[in-house]
């Protein structure tokens, strides 16, 4: 670690392929004779598809293929980004056809076509003729488990996909001895991840007859396993490229048209189709962040300590499993890093309803449980009366702390620090003070801070299996490739393993020529990017890799000069005599003996892969300042910092980033983000950016952020999760804003002007 | 080896890729705003620039850069794809600048234009003024060694690259002791590889500022190197694919075009460039075969022993070094297995002329020194009276035999058992006593059989470092993928690699998945195709690598059966009990554990490298017959066999196919191929396809082939050199039949109806 490259902004590797357009996203991967495919889609949330006539739409011309469930094997298939399992009980639910005979929400895929372009595909889908018997829809959650409701899928009659929860301790007891118990509930509503780039796909046959798929997905190594499952093809007989992505958010840590691009190609003899997204279909059939209905009961001391901690939570999982019950799980989960309760019980209970499904997206139901606990924990120190900023911190776990469900250790603990940071850059006290004087002022605007913290792990071990690969290809200049499995996405993860290969191996950064594009055949193994694993998970692999490569050059240099290879470090490119500082020779030299030496000759490389069996836990906290307007329920957030305690940061600048990101998007799933359906029909009322309203450059404050570095003795380079994290607490930050300006508790978001306006009108405020 | 797939006629791999046109080269490499780079070639064979004018070029519209010498780094460099050498002394002469000032062929590069299109790009070559100042130039290697002869190479000015010669054994003693003294003299022309897909490349610089460039070419690691080299970049800068190649013949094995597309790129600030030879400019401005003068002096003992042979050889190199004296010394090397003579003097003189440079062609001047050789040996043994083939068994080296100069050990030798079988084939003894008949009869037509052997390397060991590198990924289902830095140019290697795999893996064939395209940025280090060298020396890495990986799944299948690893194997996708025969698991299950368990996990992958630093020496044998018109002088060949002992032939059907192309390449330059220049002033006479006489199907007869499989005990599956070795022997073998027919010797080729009409006037057959 000579180099200091980790942990310095080192501008992002794509930076001027991206501004320069020479960044290749899947839309850039012409092909001459490529095909278009497209969806016919149910306009029904519930219903069984009675008949279908496709002859009209063969008949077009231009039309090349016209597919229906009958034309695909009858497999059942999850979707989900996870690791594939060898115990079958840890498996996803597998409750998706690639196209259906029952459509389960407005906008299920009942057949597809493929022509010639675009106009001619639609054209088609007008002539399927399809006869429909239209059942009732469930939209609700509450509805799903309500006797005699309609069942969605037969193999689940009672809507539930699981109701596993967990006990720590001995909540009863708790209960018992309690001074104070406390009640309350909360609701978040559904939202979308927006990325820029829709899900976008081609897929064709080769000529050795494997099935290859260009993809903008997180996942391409899972991506090639779901569909082999899905085709029912051995998995080896698919290679899955990923190319340039452009934002995925976890919606692209599913397989969602992968498997039907796939079966498009090969129902025209292997001949290339596209088949891509448009907005309106990206916002109903692809994946959506779980609502979650969650009432907690808590049990505090009279001193204020925290208890126990009974939670139920009525998950919304819309019409597929996909990530199903896992997001009930983290949501239950990732948030016990913080405070050291006597015991919790969690009794989630995941339903099917007749929406779009919902599955993974940036916190993993972290940002739901934030929300509501932290939400609840604000009006229980009101409640009590006491200190809200005290009240958490002398409820917080320690270091050695071992949160008892996961096992997860806590070996570096730096909230605390955090939420010293966060009240001196957004002024606490000063606010505090200055708010109650101006809102005494002031009837119509009322001002108020409030803030929010969280933990969140790293990666998902021990719920699921952590592999990642590397691979090094030093060359003759001294210069490397460093092929990874773990993708680039926009996170800005390639140039954070550049840094760590520069500084393991004493190069300059430019010497580290990182390949972006995954490609399942050769890329070393990695299941993707998700749960903020990257950095840590992938970063281990990235790092033994480098320190393989180290060891092969200074044995090199070993043999050259005699010194023992533990005498011999790289820095600056040059290979030196640790102790004395003395330099050996340049590293180019051992790079070119490694080539040509007529008896030692063997390039160096290394390939390698790790299973990381350990998890770090990682904090932060959000302090918002907010101008609520009474009349207009409008919600300016004045100011608001992230502060977060992940560890050593890697790259500020690329933090920084993830912040400005992650607030942005926790600020609209606070303020205004919401996807609305018709309560009768399920049909989707706003599946477009102009009626979705997403967080514009216009709604969006100057954005703070800070890093509280403690090393993390399990992380490679002291590092912990730091991707979804942003996003978790903004939410109850401003929501307890909200409530320090107005005295009005939200238990419900978005809380946009016309739920401000109502919950005003409601409690007497307008 | 329990498959018996090594040894087979495994259909190669790329046949439908190739059939179905799905197979890419460089011109399938489409990019939509590419450019296209021209060539604007001297008209003289020797003349300086003395100016040159390209205003009127670059006001064209459509032209987006002109470049000459004057914009180019002013480096020399050496073209030949040799591993690079860290010993100055042993590397390839560097007398190469991109664009010259200097003329030194008709053809030689002056100035490049890059524009929008072919058409304004050759517009605008006709708008530069170059003002010339002609030289004499040097046709004849003869007039190269001349006083006064004018200098090609101010650095050379004797016009000499290397006298470089050899002497084993007492040669002056042995001619002393000689009964007989033999001298004779021969003559070989220039011939062109034919390949045919034309040298074509395209560059352009990535957002990293890399030089990324496409290339058909047999070298894509040394492409890499040289085109740092001669751009002054480092060479990790630097990335080349490598596409399918429509054959190279030696003729990409030399960094011919790259450079320059590389510098044209940098000419239009790295937007791509595509450059490909028509074919006549691939004609002059790729590489020849050297035409070589060749004499011999041979002591021979009464009883028919080969004492010593005196060589000196005159070679014509043309304008630049490329492969150089390489030649000259492979030419004087690869013969030597054959026969055990005492000593043997070699004196090859390699010279500068103004003509195309010659370079590598299949064979590496082996076919050069065979024809003269062989013919000779026919010649002695008609002067002694002695059996032709008597006489050659007779001095025929046996096992054991090291070969003086070069150390190589004939470890297996079955020559004599090729020429047993050589001459049942063509019924050697009673066509000797039919056409014996038929030549009595018939006046015009003369019918004769003839005969050559030779040796063959296998690789450049000891002359060059012979490192080879693969890498293998197994998937979830057992099947694999293979990358190698080998290069697929026709020959078939990827299949034979892939049979390795599915052999040592026990894999059905279609498992195995080689990934073709070599990128310089991740494919194993391998210097590439040529020497005869991929199936043993990078056979090595694929044996390695497959028995690495073998190893890896024998032990996860020893953990979990309890059995040691030794007594496991793999047989037909079954892991089981090597003595027993029982089946323990599917090979499947243990690659899925390997993935996916949570303990064990680590997928299987090797990534290795050989430095093979041993050679094997093959063998072979042409039989002919042929059938001589004596008024028109034209040759038919009759009947052709080639014999060869390549050691266990790893795929019959593509030993096959190289014996027909091997044996149709000898044909041709046994009786028609002839580069022709005009003797005054070095211009080209026929560097196209209509008057250059190649062999077309309707001049090759049925080509007849067997093989004598002896395991050589250096190669990893008892394999020898195969590729190059078919086109050594024909044309001598076809020159002692027609000696046979008409009783004519004829000591230089191509022996065409005009030089064959000549000579029988000369000798007063007609």
């Amino acid at each position: 670690m000579t180099n200091n490259i980790v942990g310095s902004s080192v501008a992002r590797f794509d930076a001027t392929a991206k501004v320069t357009g020479k960044a290749k996203y899947v839309d850039d991967f012409f092909v001459n004779d490529m095909l278009v495919g497209k969806v016919l889609r149910s306009p029904y949330a519930h219903a069984i598809v009675k008949n279908i006539d496709t002859s009209k739409a063969k008949a077009l011309e231009g039309v090349e293929a016209v597919i229906t469930y009958k034309d695909l094997p009858n497999i059942k298939f999850g979707t989900a980004g996870h690791p594939w399992s060898l115990d079958p009980a840890h498996r996803d639910i597998e409750d998706r056809l690639i196209l259906t005979n029952k459509a389960r929400f407005v906008g299920d895929a009942i057949a597809a076509v493929v022509a010639v372009d675009e106009i001619v595909a639609s054209k088609a889908l007008e002539l399927i003729d399809v006869e429909y018997e239209v059942l009732e829809p469930i939209v609700k959650s509450e509805d799903a488990l309500k006797e005699n409701a309609p069942i969605i899928h037969e193999e689940r009659p009672n809507n539930i996909l699981s109701s596993f929860g967990s006990e720590i301790g001995n909540v009863e007891e708790d209960f018992k001895n309690a001074d104070t118990i406390f009640e309350d509930s909360f609701e978040t509503s559904i939202v979308q991840h927006c990325h820029m780039e829709n899900h976008s796909t081609y897929a064709y046959v080769d000529s050795e007859d494997r099935i290859v798929i260009v993809s903008s997905t997180q996942i391409p190594h899972i991506v090639r396993r779901v569909v082999g499952q899905a085709l029912g093809i051995a998995w080896g007989k698919i290679k899955v490229i990923k190319p340039y992505v452009g934002g995925g958010f976890g919606n692209k840590q599913d397989v969602v048209i992968e498997p039907l691009t796939a079966a498009m190609s090969l129902a025209v003899d292997g001949r290339p189709v596209k088949y891509t997204l448009d907005r309106e279909e990206c916002f109903i059939d692809t994946r959506t962040r779980h609502s979650m209905k969650i009432k907690f009961r808590t049990a505090v001391s009279k001193d204020g300590k925290l208890l126990s901690l009974d939670i139920k939570n009525l998950v919304n999982n819309g019409a597929y499993a996909s990530h199903g019950h896992s997001v009930a799980m983290s949501a239950g989960g990732k948030f016990r890093g913080v405070y050291d309760f006597n015991s919790i019980k969690y009794s989630p209970t995941t339903v099917y309803t007749n929406l779009p499904a919902a599955g993974a997206m940036r916190g993993y139901g972290a940002p739901q449980m934030c929300y509501a606990l932290e939400s609840h924990i604000e009006d229980i120190c009101r409640k009590l009366n006491m200190d809200s900023l005290e009240f958490r911190i002398k409820n917080f776990v320690t270091e050695g702390y071992v949160e008892p469900l996961s096992k997860n250790v806590v070996r570096a603990f730096a909230l605390p620090e955090c939420i010293e940071k966060g009240k001196e850059l957004i002024k606490w006290d000063e606010k505090k003070r200055e708010y109650k004087q101006y809102n005494a002022k002031n009837k119509d605007k009322k001002r108020g801070v409030g803030m929010a913290c969280f933990s969140y792990f790293t990666g998902t071990h021990p719920v699921a299996l952590e592999p990642a690969g590397a691979r090094i290809v030093m060359n003759q200049d001294g210069s490397v490739q460093l092929q990874i499995g773990a993708t680039e996405i926009g996170q800005g993860s390639d140039t954070v393993f550049g840094q760590m290969v520069a500084e393991i191996l004493g190069l300059k950064i430019d010497m580290v020529h990182v390949i972006s594009m995954q490609d399942t055949d050769v890329t070393p193994f990695d299941t993707g990017s998700y749960a903020s694993r990257q950095t840590f998970v992938s970063g281990a692999a990235v790092k033994k890799c480098a320190l393989e490569v180290k060891d092969k050059v200074l044995a090199f240099a070993s043999s050259k000069c005699g010194l023992n290879s533990s005498e011999l470090d790289i820095v600056d490119c040059q290979v030196v005599e640790k102790r004395l500082g003395r330099v050996i020779c340049p590293l180019e030299e051992i790079a070119m003996e490694s080539y040509y030496d007529r008896i030692k000759c063997c390039p160096i490389t290394s390939d390698t892969s790790v299973n990381v069996r350990i998890n770090s836990i990682a904090y932060g906290a959000t302090f918002a300042a907010v101008e609520v307007d009474i009349a207009t329920g409008k919600i300016e957030v004045l100011e608001i910092y992230n502060i977060h305690d992940s560890g050593m940061i890697m790259n500020p600048m690329l933090a920084e980033g993830q912040v400005h990101g992650g607030v942005s998007m926790g600020l609209g799933y606070a303020l205004s983000e919401q996807m609305l359906f018709d309560e009768k029909t399920g049909k989707p009322l706003n599946n477009n950016l102009l009626d979705y309203k997403l967080q514009t450059i216009m709604d969006t404050p100057t954005i703070g952020s800070a890093f509280v570095e403690k090393y993390e003795p399990a992380g490679g380079f002291g590092q912990k999760s730091m991707g979804e994290n942003t996003t978790v607490s903004p939410a109850p930050a401003v929501r307890n804003a909200v409530l320090d300006a107005t005295g009005v508790a939200f238990n419900k978001i978005p809380m946009n002007p016309q739920s401000v306006f109502e919950k005003f009108k409601e409690v007497g405020l307008v």
